[in-house]
């Protein structure tokens, strides 16, 4: 066992995944969850994905060795006032989040001495939401960044690495800066493409709805599936990265309106250039162990 | 038997996918193909996809019971100069073109009277490309939408839709004003919005490409797939509805703009709306049976 107990805050789709690889691959005597909603407290309970599981979050962070907040990113603030006296000396403290430059600094401001706070990304996840929808083998080789705040124990930073790789996962260093400018591009502008052409969509005429759903196979419905994602969570990231996020879409919308222009102007040999010059990528990445190589996802 | 011989018009993922379905399917005693490319007519013939195949359009037409089109859109004009003099009287010309308006007009202008010409717009594919890349199941359950030119016997659109049931697909009716619309919704916008997310992507620093590619599973991935397609066929594509693109790409790049002063006013009301919002339509889209609904494609 690597750990005696471990505490995870927030038992969505990521948290719950996390118990359940914890318990199939012995990682811990104990795991419980803490969640504002006592109905999923319940759920957590009766699904049997953690021991104990409270709103009481002081009281199940109590003794913990490893402390993980898998919640939506506005609630930082309120997570670290409620569990900071109840800490364990030596203990770490983890997330999940997939912006990193603001609670990095807000928690290690909060958080007493002599607990290491090291944030952890692991790049996993799927359309659903809600502890149901966790599974233990989500982290099998995928990637998981760790950036450790400045007052991290190294040992503490390696038994971290070693639980993610205990779990499945590959893992690499980054800090937080280049970590919010990769993922705004690999992460949070795909979503965010993804949400507003749903949402323009969404704007037609009624009348024509009922088509656009039934010939969605064309292109859309794989835009529906990134769309469908945990709407809370997104908010929360979009807003905290806001510059990089920002930036991003001004430059994609400027590229749109290049492309618009050489539409107009039937420029076929700009327009075949580029759509020649995307289809690498997409090999660069199967090769990456990034994406299955089977064509339209496998799917049938 | 459906019909004596079938000529298809450029066997790529469309064209040898039908012609392999016929086989399978019984649906004509002989099936031929033609290619500009003789390399492509030689693996034609000896993944044996076809019984002949040759640059020779005129000849490969001639007695062909139904003649299909599955060259990219730019060609049309060529081709249906090359074979109007070789059709059989009371044939019939279909195609699998994925914009309608400018190539209905086109043929119908140019076909030989008595012969039913009747275009048809498969939504199936994948990202693949080449005749090696086609199978017989590609139509099963996939709509195929049939838009009949005005001089079209009802006899023979009765036994073209046959014919795509017969191959697996549900098939429905639409004029070219309505299915180009659609399909600018359902395919042309997000192919387009695929190719310019990459497109952006690859103009970021040769230092920061490896770490996309490393952590493209947040969500890239998905958009690199459509960004694969070929790129013939979209420039074309996108050429051929450029009414209708340019109009969706100005709506798109509104509601963007809108969705990036949210971010910025940190308006997490209207965020969580619009977020809320868009994950319905998959849920219609599944329920449609458009898509499956394991997560993530069923992908692992």
């Amino acid at each position: 066992m690597m750990f005696g107990k471990v505490c995870i805050i927030g038992c969505g789709l990521i948290g719950s995944s996390i118990a359940r690889a914890i318990k199939k691959n012995k990682l811990a005597h104990k795991v419980v969850s803490s969640n504002r909603s006592n109905i999923t407290n319940k759920k957590v309970i009766s699904l049997n994905i953690a021991d104990d599981s409270s709103s009481d979050t002081k009281k199940m962070v109590e003794n913990s060795d490893l402390i993980i907040i898998a919640t939506p990113l506005s609630s930082y603030k309120d997570v670290i006032k409620k569990i900071k006296s109840s800490l364990k000396e030596g203990s770490i403290v983890t997330d999940v989040s997939s912006v990193k430059k603001k609670v990095i600094s807000l928690i290690e401001k909060k958080i007493p001495k002599n607990i290491s706070w090291i944030s952890s990304h692991p790049i996993a996840g799927t359309e659903e939401s809600g502890p149901e929808s966790g599974f233990s083998e989500l982290f099998k080789n995928r990637w998981c960044i760790l950036t450790p705040s400045k007052k991290a124990k190294a040992k503490d930073i390696k038994a971290l690495e070693i639980f993610w790789k205990k779990m499945g996962s590959k893992v690499d260093m980054m800090d937080e800066k280049q970590h919010d400018y990769i993922l705004s591009i690999t992460s949070h502008i795909p979503h965010l493409i993804a949400y507003n052409i749903v949402h323009t969509t969404l704007k037609i005429k009624k009348r024509n709805k009922r088509d656009v759903i039934k010939y969605s196979a064309g292109g859309l419905r794989d835009f529906t599936r990134i769309a469908a994602s945990n709407p809370i969570m997104w908010r929360d990231i979009f807003i905290q990265n806001r510059k990089n996020t920002s930036k991003m879409i001004d430059k994609f919308i400027d590229n749109l309106k290049d492309l618009k222009k050489a539409i107009k102007n039937k420029n076929e040999k700009k327009l075949g250039k580029i759509f020649t010059k995307t289809k690498k990528i997409r090999k660069e990445i199967v090769a990456a162990g990034q994406d299955i190589s089977r064509p339209n996802f496998g799917r049938k």
